[in-house]
């Protein structure tokens, strides 16, 4: 580990993704995934230039326990003619909060002089400028150095002059980005060495995936020197996407010997890159090296009988090693060591035969496509459903129905038992499943008064089974919350509306478990 | 490309894909398929040890005809004990009528000690016998190493011996195989180097991607003397696929300057690479080097001005020279200059007050939660709106309603004039969407037919102002198909159910324009 940066930009260049938008609460979550994992840096994004953003360093403050990683803030050098300590952009840089800020500046003369229109001269002065400034403020500073490969073919006296301005002004880092992705592995070697003897700065990488060689050349210039590397959980990011951080990870790790993250972390990467894919609802990839779920699954019958006498035979190393499985469903929590964690977690100590019960359970649900990874209420009330015997509940449903039509009328009636007493309310929402939640709290209101205080805060649809439309399956996430924080529940079906109910139902009666 | 082997597997190792299901006919069009792209060999299965390639086989005499390419027929090398002439699945090999015979044989010790179950002696036996008896009845054969990366690092001298003995026997090509996928290209590189000087064979690569670095691999094989590269299109194969053959040759002639497939070919990679989905119903992946369809999207506003200036700052190569294009993605991170770009890619040539119009509109229905990013149809609806003075349409919107009940029940009734012709359809479906869905098709086909071909093959949700739970506001894409390509739409509401109505109808609509 040491002096090894693991630099995770999902937040910020993932986050162009097309189809991909996170919203802050997206991006707190996907933070402490990558704080779990132990990467080293993890930028959160652009201060100043979007205010979700800078909202998302404010919250940071407070909502984020990071144990391992840094947060960085994202941000371009000072405009041409202006001093930094005036730039605002620079003062949001300063005001983020984050103890690095990674300051993108053009490395390539032609972008200098068509993109930014100010002169090579001026541009090395906006580096020094900023640099200098931010490090009298206390901030460390890593350079982005911006389409540098190209730079470094076009001019390369000058992309070597911008790397030794921004090192000799302070900066700790200098990650050449190949922004259009076009190199490929022999060539990032050689200019990496290049750099690495001609300024001695700590040399940094960061690479798309046009060529189909992101993370090649990102092993390339380790090889060849580089000591930071930055990357994407699942290789998000704009066009063909970033470097798979994971993956590159992985292979320093397993195939290269060198120890990048704590200890043992990189069993979580099978994890964290499902329960990211979570939150960003993007599908995960089934042929995803190392994490995806097709990763060590066999077919071949070529194989398949002798993989009974020596797996290692037939598989490029243990999958354990990056927490999959040689199995073909890989589950979350499939294994029955982190079942017991997340029992103890809760407060239950769990034998062994009990420990199964959850797991066989847990891997049924998981295979109709529930998933207890996010949601921790659900995983929760089933856990006490084996445990004391009986799911908590705390009202019968007797029915329920909701009518929806083109002229905006949108109602639900919910029947239900509390307390021995039954309640019929009809409410109106602004969509199925905001009636049916309305009249479902209106109800259980009348015996639970505590229910006022819960809120349904996020609400998530993924359907699987893709490729056959609105015939496809559908699961919900939903998030309710009162003073005291929120919880997640699951539910899934071929109907979004009875999908939802069942997430509905588990979001209160667990609130109310809280309560009680 | 004079001796350049560019070898295509997606008929044989591609199929071992998890969820691939090839039919006999599926087989003969994407030979054609491959054909047309140029590559110079296709291997079309294991005639004799699976009944559908045996009548691939049989089927292709008649019904192929291929202008650049052979088949190779794949197969196994005799068995222990028997001859050659008299082993059955050598006759099929023989049978086969295909050119070239592409032999898989044992190269690492341990596989033919517990695998075959043989004596290393015998495994060159049957090696020798199989390549000189196949030779002799007027077949080329290549040989596929199995295992033989890691068979070098247990056991050179055997490994290399496997090797000449196929080449002294009159093999044409030893390709080497990285068969469980755990190389990196400095480890590939090296062995190859070793391998060529050693034997003085034509030496064949053949990687799979489970550290992500098959294309990488191949072409660092290519780089140390190889002239036979294996792959498959989109990367199909088992765990985490194959090399992508397409990458693979993009960066050998746009990268490397090595012509490889006939000229110009290359210009059909996109097309190919999709057409070949569409047969595999594998859902082509967006981020694919080269031809994917956000290879070359650009969303950052950060670049979409200064792409007008010179595109060839923006991205690593002319998108064309693939047969892709630089689409770019309307957001609200972009403005007029896209926009313009974006109507010329949809053929208009748009005036600047025009363009001015349609950003205003743009602008502000994203402000209201609309994306046009994905929803390339509705953009072009919305376009046409601006250009022709009305939107397109076929039909009117009497009314639709929906109920959904916890006893299961979804029913939809739909009322649309068409044509002057009114219709009122109710239907029931597993889902609300989908219930609208199937009664919305189910009146307009009766004016309109061609919406038969239509299908809804993608649906997704999103919600956004989250803290607002079901409150929040809803976005739904849909994707609608039919044989000649696919297009999405978009709708926007508190009501998911309205939201996915907007979304359904301007498919329908959008498709129709497109049949008239």
């Amino acid at each position: 580990m040491s002096d090894f940066h693991v630099y995770d930009t999902t937040l910020r260049d993932g986050a162009q993704q097309e189809g991909l938008n996170l919203s802050v609460a997206d991006k707190l979550a996907i933070a402490r995934q990558l704080d779990a994992l132990g990467v080293g840096y993890i930028e959160g994004g652009w201060p100043g230039a979007n205010p979700k953003d800078t909202e998302f360093f404010q919250r940071a403050r407070t909502e984020l326990k990071l144990e391992h990683a840094q947060l960085a803030a994202f941000g371009a050098t000072r405009r041409a003619g202006l001093k930094a300590a005036d730039d605002p952009l620079i003062a949001a840089l300063r005001d983020s909060g984050a103890g690095v800020v990674t300051l993108v500046a053009k490395s390539h003369d032609r972008h200098v002089e068509l993109a930014l229109r100010t002169t090579l001269e001026e541009n090395l002065a906006m580096i020094r400028d900023t640099v200098t400034h931010l490090r009298a403020e206390g901030q460390r500073v890593f350079l982005d150095a911006e389409h540098f490969f190209d730079g470094y073919r076009a001019n390369r006296a000058y992309a070597l002059e911008v790397l030794r301005t921004a090192t000799e002004a302070g900066a700790d880092v200098v990650a050449l980005c190949d922004t259009n992705g076009g190199m490929l592995p022999t060539w990032v070697a050689d200019v990496v060495h290049d750099v690495v003897e001609a300024t001695g700065a700590k040399v940094g990488i960061h690479c798309h995936n046009d060529t189909g060689c992101a993370v090649a050349n990102s092993l390339a210039a380790v090889d060849a020197g580089a000591t930071h590397v930055q990357g994407t959980v699942n290789g998000y990011g704009e066009r063909t996407g970033n470097a798979d951080l994971i993956a590159v990870v992985a292979n320093l790790e397993l195939k290269l010997g060198r120890s990048v993250l704590p200890d043992g972390s990189l069993r979580e990467a099978t994890r964290t890159a499902h329960a990211i894919a979570d939150v960003t609802n993007v599908p995960p990839a089934s042929r995803q090296p190392y994490v995806g779920s097709s990763a060590f699954a066999h077919k071949a019958g070529l194989h398949a009988s002798a993989i009974k006498v020596d797996p290692d035979l037939y598989q490029h190393m243990d999958p354990l090693g990056v927490g999959n499985d040689m199995r073909l469903l890989v589950s979350d929590m499939a294994g029955r060591a982190s079942i017991e964690l997340k029992g103890r977690e809760l407060g239950f100590e769990l034998d062994a035969a009990l420990a199964r019960r959850v797991t066989d359970r847990v891997k049924e649900l998981e295979s109709r496509g529930y998933t207890f990874e996010a949601a921790d209420a659900s995983f929760e009330l089933l856990l006490l459903e084996e445990v004391e015997g009986a799911r908590p509940s705390y009202f019968d449903v007797e029915s329920w129905r909701v009518i929806s039509d083109h002229a905006g009328l949108t109602e639900a009636t919910v029947k239900i038992v509390a307390d021995g007493v039954r309640f019929v309310v009809t409410d109106e929402g602004n969509g199925p499943v905001n009636a049916l939640d309305r009249a479902l709290r209106a109800a259980i209101e009348q015996a639970f008064p505590e229910v006022q205080q819960f809120e349904l805060t996020d609400y998530k649809v993924r359907l699987f089974d893709e490729g056959h439309g609105t015939n496809a399956k559908t699961r919900v996430l939903i998030e309710t919350s009162d003073s005291d924080g929120s919880w997640v529940t699951v539910g899934v079906g071929e109907n979004v509306i009875e999908a939802s109910w069942e997430a509905l139902v588990d979001g209160l009666t667990f609130g109310l478990r809280r309560h009680r």
